[in-house]
């Protein structure tokens, strides 16, 4: 047969390996049986952590652009953001890729500081490509460190939120019960293409299924901490919603700590999922004279069939004519609907020897796809 | 040791077990050990699947009211709502809870209709319960058939949705692009004591993490029929949001097929988790005087600190001085701050043999659990 082309494009299997892991040793299994074989990975995301390693390896043409911020515990973090310059090749007419994980994100932090963390290295990136005069932006918001309901970022981009005292609360989540009036007078323009906002989060500002309750134990809210926190950032949501007319019950607006709540009120778009990013680095395009289409995720579930990576995949794929096969950690609903299907448990013989030495066992299913596929 | 008091309050152990049969099984185990002990069963519930069980055991006084209603393929379907009776014993002051699942819900379909099923029984059911007199709803969405946007329990209620000549249109998520005008004249009155709407679900009501997209799958609404299934919700949800204000962004109104949309066109509130479930059906009161309480889950991971059943239990038996075990069919996380945990994959010595016996096993959970907190 002739020279065919692939396309390995994963999600990551969370915990285990990043997506572009999983797609190095997927296409390095393929190669070992067809070594003439034209391979291109393309990880995947769903919106939360991972898209702008997606962006980097999708767009060749990308540029680090590297910033200095100040870190969700102060210290200073050396981060950068993602140009996909435009057709002149320059950051006019291009678009700005800013992750809150590598500028105000959880790893950036320890001991946590569940009331202290904000999200101001986040807004200095943004206002950094909006500086550099990019046209549109993409926010990429998962990993975050705060519960800071994005007053962090909005003050970065000229909104004030003041005390008693007519001066700027403190940062973080313990400031916002101080403030008594929010000003966004000064607050930056929006690029003209728009920002758009990539989460995999669905959840409300406030209440049960909120910002606090759902995300707050893992930055270290506990329940000693939880009430007033909440109360927190209720202060600081209808003083927003009074003079912006943001709804802290609109879907996703609890991400990333209420970072969607701050983002939407400066005027962006919330996204999510598995075809946003699929859109954003251009998936049909890349798969557009596929033969072969590899995709995957750590637990394939009866939850795959919607909108997540595999099934999302799968369909551009198959519009593009090719082939599918799926690769996962472990199975526990039957895949529909692909030409081969590789679980990582069944090659190793257990779930502890197949997440012992994943990168081993995604090179033999590379093999097994090969030669099922090939 | 004098006689101990016991609440068994676990979740489901989805796919595996209902709430009640974990609930039962670690009673019994615990009573082999300690006959005299005064053991409680409160099943609990995260806003999904399973509340209206946890209100029947919870309220010995609660009583089932049968009512015949049309079923998502309009087949007669013989069901019931539970009336927990207001302080004189009657309906008047009284509380009605009616449950999505066994008047519309997806157990009653064989073969699914991804666009004709619709949400009438459920409607009827609600009428039942207001006919009755109650000065209160609460409303359980988990289960459901249907992708129509709560139009059906809309239209039992009161409303009209009409096509071009006139007249209503088909029932069903189908019907839905045809509908150019809606009405809400004689839409029924909230009852005095207003409806709250118990979901799992924070998804908004349209696009890529919308109820067409997410759930649609798990419907029949593969990939051939989506872009069109989200038209036709699409155009309905314009027509309710321009005559009542409902805005199909706010997290929840994806719940149930857009149940939860047409529901908050009404005027019920949504509310969402184990601390809703655990308030409605009075978890504090029950455990106030208890020694110990028991709680568990499925798969204890990660995501169990954030508002699911164990941690909001524990804090409830925390808050009444009592001490806590945890259960589990698998530990992926280390758990927090209980007093004792049992993982059944760990007595099973697999998972497999753990989910072939589950009953067996939480048996000798129950047991475990009594010789080390006892």
């Amino acid at each position: 047969m002739s020279r065919r082309r692939v396309v390995v494009a994963p999600d990551s299997f969370k915990g285990t390996a990043t997506a572009i892991e999983v797609a190095d040793g997927l296409a390095a299994g393929w190669r070992e049986v067809h070594p003439d074989d034209e391979v291109r990975c393309l990880p995947m995301a769903d919106g939360g952590e991972g898209a702008l390693d997606a962006f980097a390896i999708a767009r060749p043409d990308a540029r680090r652009m590297p910033v200095t911020v100040t870190g969700p515990d102060d210290r200073t973090v050396e981060a950068h953001w993602l140009l996909l310059p435009g057709v002149d090749g320059t950051e006019a007419g291009g678009t700005g890729v800013v992750e809150l994980a590598n500028t105000s994100g959880i790893t950036l932090l320890n001991p946590l500081r569940p009331l202290e963390a904000h999200s101001i290295g986040f807004g200095q990136a943004i206002r950094a490509a909006l500086d550099a005069g990019v046209d549109r932006l993409v926010l990429a918001i998962g990993g975050s460190s705060s519960t800071d309901g994005g007053a962090g970022v909005l003050q970065v981009l000229g909104a004030q939120f003041v005390g008693v005292d007519g001066s700027p609360v403190p940062a973080g989540n313990g400031g916002l019960g101080a403030v008594v009036r929010a000003s966004f007078e000064g607050l930056a323009a929006l690029p003209p293409g728009g920002v758009t906002v990539l989460t995999d989060v669905t959840n409300p500002l406030l209440g049960r299924l909120g910002a606090v309750t759902v995300f707050g134990p893992q930055k270290g809210i506990g329940e000693g901490l939880a009430h007033q926190a909440e109360l927190n950032l209720q202060n600081f949501a209808t003083l927003v919603t009074d003079a912006r007319g943001t709804d802290p019950r609109e879907s996703g607006t609890g991400a990333a700590g209420g970072v969607g709540f701050g983002l939407v009120a400066w005027g962006a778009t919330l996204t999510a999922g598995a075809a946003s990013v699929g859109e954003e680095i251009g998936l049909a395009g890349a798969v557009a004279d596929a033969d072969v289409v590899l995709t995957g995720e750590g637990r394939y579930d009866h939850q795959s069939e919607s909108g997540k990576v595999p099934s999302y995949v799968r369909g551009v794929a198959r519009a593009a004519g090719a082939r599918v096969g799926l690769v996962a950690g472990a199975v526990q609903s039957t895949p529909r609907d692909f030409d081969a299907v590789v679980s990582l448990t069944d090659l190793a013989g257990s779930g502890e020897a197949a997440m012992a030495e994943t990168l081993r066992w995604l090179r033999e299913a590379g093999r097994r796809l090969a030669a099922e596929l090939g």
